[in-house]
């Protein structure tokens, strides 16, 4: 189960991309709004709990200051994948960047490309891969399909 | 009384002369380390019993992926100064600024420069002067220490 | 009493933000043009005579090279709050940061994220806070809100 | 296992804390100098035949335009780590950052902090952690060593 | 003969400006998709086939993290130019120009502006010129043609 | 006469080529410090009796939130020479550029290079020799200098 | 008379500006297009003869990699002032600003703001007033409306 | 022949890289100073008679505001490969990539990565080699060799 948190709802649209992947990739998943900044409380309880409800793997998405995935990193022994995102409030997505990617040694988060929530749903289905043969498979597959799209629409 | 922290003893050398000043303007202060990502119970603890305590303001500096001024201005409601920190882990101190100033709306940080602990001093100071005629004597006196010594020191 | 200021009135837009949070927490405020550039003796007598006239809190926007924060800051002992304005001469916001934020030491400007002027409210009532108990309640609740308007609307 | 490349055996020193920390968590892994640029057919059957040959984890270090990460993440299902090198030939780190980051949809690299190797080792520990308890305790510890480190150090 | 390649079709409508140039300039080429991401193998085949198939100049297109220009340069001694394309997953380009640009020692790759496929269009006849009088007269009387419809078009 | 000021006395290092330069070419000048944020009284009593003392063109050298240029370009109708410098409390001279740079229409600061007092020195000169024929041919003699200092030196 | 050129007419929606202020100054002046890298010659021709013609101040306005001003500059003793324009190949106005900006020692350009043709005008009427006390005049008068603008608008 | 020119004798230490990989591979070169600012006739003279005198392709090395590549560019129908140096007066080196690399539509320059001045020998020589299957040998012996050090020096 991968866990799929946003800081708002605001940043629903870009985030569904990984729940969409991680359908198409048979991974299942669930989607909450939690806001490091707003509900501090439900961050720190959502983030302990986590692997005991059976998470493996925590998408967060946030975009400004993009505290969430840092802070959820740092309550958490689960691998988390953090996801900029260009929010209204965002300088061009670069507070959102550096703010998830710069964390300090001891505490990772593995950070995508600025709004590419789709990569994040990747990303966890290949961590899952390493313990689920199927899923390496599906994901060979997918692969495979984004070389034939390239190949069979020429110029 | 006045709350300084950083996410790091080495931030020290920088968040001191928050001290300094705040010493020499006759406002009594604590100083802690209290990290974000290595110990964040203990940020919480910190940041929900800070007003219970007798803090006034909080001054939190720190560098990189700068999570602790947004995170502790999260969970109270007392003013938060955050210094950004050119630590070593820091590009050029981009990530630092970004980090802690570009806060979402509802939960703001007073941002000062780079560095700039002295200056999160004397910010705190002024908050507090407001409730407290002695210390806008001492902040007047140490503006006019500053002009006085442009003034007496010509090219 | 918080005095607004701004160095267009184009920036109202942005800088309303700022009075209407202050009315929502019941702190009373007036809002002025004040230009750095082309009023600059209105700023100096406006600033110089901000403490008489009985402001305790200075929030004050500028977009490209914004200098009225600063210069604002220079001018009294009260603490100023700087908004960076994304104006239409702005190069992305990011002269106007630079200009508010990079204050040398002894004149500190509290600087708020990029056209977040809705936070220079909440911060301006933080400072009047520490001198009064019925503001913290109002902040409390606020904070209050901004957590249920999350948990509220789940996905 | 977990492989750990790099463009250039000058990266070593930056590489080499990847390598310290899987030995400190009981990790496998093997070291090699595969260069995008000037070892093109190596880095092909090294990301080729890397599942096969029991790698579950890959974690690349490069700088400048850094095509190493990405590269190899276009030829494995396996997961990717990308460490932005701030080699001599960068610029700031920006280039590595951004050519390691910025990977399009469908292909992604989890990205660490700019020379943070010890991250990424810490990364690939948590992937590999989902299908080992054992692992999971030995991040546990590691964790509460951060902690530890910082309360027993106060100022 | 010029062979142009771009990663993604997307960019054709950038990329046909090297091709409209080409052919007014009476230079053969090819247009085809390539992408070093998605379609690993066909790059290379395609690099290290492109002299002997009598491709004198590579034209390659980008956009984001963009390693087909880089990636082909490692694989022929071709000249191979390089055109950042601000795509919809770039950062206002500057991922494009520095994943394009700043090539290790040993690996050029000659990068024009964002987005100027009709100037990699140029180079390569330039390039070519060099062993071919009448493409330099041709290209002197394009240069002309530019002066002319300055001068001829006053204010 | 050239009014040439500085921020801090801290600048004299980099101001000191503006003098040198004038000196060379015979263009009267005199050396003050006047910081806009520490002396701002100071400030308004210079730009506003500059003309009437004599002065015909300022230069104002200044770091950080460098608002000393722009601030006394309001006060005067005197063309107002920018040099932004590179201080110890700096963001590698983006701070220092872009707020003297990015002034509002109506209150121009003509810029020069960060660092560059020895242009504003040359810059002040050519705006005096509008009326100097003097020094015109002064300033063709140093302009005659460069070209011979390149040309006999060669490789 | 002010001689204002612009690499290319598009950029003349701009440059406009700088003709309108002097007009409104009563400053005489002239409008052309002279490309730095279409027309070469004409842009030497045009340097070279310029204060032959009677020209006292050139306005040079470019975007991208904006050559012109610094070019002219490098072939009169007139002061040159630029105007970094965002144009439709420009990198959010970062390389007209730099280009135009950061010009070697001995041979200044005046830079004014990105797109700030009318503070070029006013930058050039200033050099001219300080022969000019009518201009003076005029300027002072300027100044006064900038400043009545604003007072007599108020919120 | 290969023509290196560069603005200051200063980059010689920069610049003689192209020189040394350009006697490696055999190809006759001469080196200059020309500077854009200080000798633009000189520049023009050298640009205009470049393709008489037998060069076959230009390298141009400039920092800062650097103009010598685009207007080289505008002056021949050679290739022009431009080298960003990253001098004393630069910002980081931006200045110079930008002002070299966004050249605008019919004049390209061939941008190589900051100080990257062997790359520009590399690229001149596989221009060169278009017409030379005995430097195409000598470029595919060069490739080996990079090949070579890597793999005959492992970790």
């Amino acid at each position: 189960m991968v866990g799929i948190i946003m800081g708002s709802k605001s940043d629903l649209h870009i985030m569904q991309d990984a729940a969409d992947i991680l359908k198409e990739l048979q991974v299942p998943y669930e989607l909450n709004v939690v806001s490091a900044h707003r509900t501090p409380e439900k961050m720190f309880t959502y983030a302990r709990s986590a692997a005991e409800r059976g998470l493996k793997v925590i998408i967060a998405g946030a975009g400004g200051a993009a505290h969430l995935p840092g802070m959820v990193a740092s309550l958490t022994t689960l691998p988390v994948i953090g996801v900029p995102v260009k929010s209204s409030n965002s300088i061009d997505g670069w507070d959102s960047i550096l703010s998830i990617l710069q964390m300090p040694n001891g505490v990772p988060v593995a950070t995508v490309a600025l709004n590419a929530a789709k990569n994040a749903g990747i990303l966890a289905a290949q961590m899952l891969s390493i313990a689920d043969d199927q899923l390496v498979n599906r994901l060979a597959a997918f692969k495979d399909e984004l070389r034939k799209k390239v190949e069979e629409n020429p110029i």
